[in-house]
């Protein structure tokens, strides 16, 4: 029954690797807590970059001085 | 005031089922709880379904399979 | 498989009350989008009516003027 | 450390007006509280007028009739 | 740079579990997607059973019929 | 009509320091956004050190270190 929101910036994310995220979250909560995997969501929000702010300025920014 | 924000997989909802899901939580609020229907925000979010998981996998997955 | 998240006050829900606001929520997804009830999640968070703004002030604040 | 989600309906906010409001919550957090703006978080997200919904109907139909 | 928020009923996830799923999310990240554990926030919520529905009803109704 | 969600740890902020916090991003929505204050909702959120997790740890670890 868990809900389990991952937020990253839209970068270079596939489906593969959101796939291996959700079954690996899944299963840490089925091993650490017992939680039934069936009932458990996980929903990724990809967010662009310059919506995403670090230290007082965008990930945008960052990127630009190869950060 | 109260704040509601509801996910759903980005499929099919149209702008009406849109505006009926609206309203129809801000009346709930104001019969149940007496809220304010004036200040209740109400904001849906479509996510794409590979980015939505139950059950340790993509809905992108399940709807292959006819689920 | 939608996930709900209802903020409002803590201030004076009952348990009665907050059923009706998963039950209602669950049933208007149904109703409106076709969401199947069995994996629709609703989760009720009460704030502290000092962690509450609107308006710039606190809805503390608001309680105190009779508002 | 702190983690700020700023939503707003997707209308007319530029880049830099979306680094102005990083900027401006990351020295707020710090000046009020004395939180390290290093490691403060962000998130900005745009929202569609026809999801966002508020007083019972959606941001779209409010900017029709001039709101 | 993620943020990942873990939301869970409020009922028997000990310090040492909690400890043991924010390490295992942070490593999931930096496996999958190669994420910076040094800035991955995880974020925990344990919510009151009768603030969290499924099948348009409590929790806390679940719990009483052994579910 | 913004809403905005501060999540910090539940450390030593008092009454006063969240109603700076609630009226400054107010003001700031105002200024860069033009956004109307009567309607920006601000909600604060504090959480137990031991559910904040950064770099892997709690933040409860990391006090106790002197971090």
């Amino acid at each position: 029954m868990p809900y389990v929101n991952i937020r990253i910036t839209k970068e270079n994310a596939t489906s593969d690797q959101k796939a291996l995220l959700i079954k690996g979250v899944t299963n840490l909560l089925q091993e650490v807590l017992g939680k039934n995997p069936q009932t458990t969501v996980v929903v990724i929000d990809e967010v662009e970059t310059e919506n995403w702010g670090i230290g007082g300025e965008t990930v945008t920014e960052r990127r630009k001085r190869g950060e």
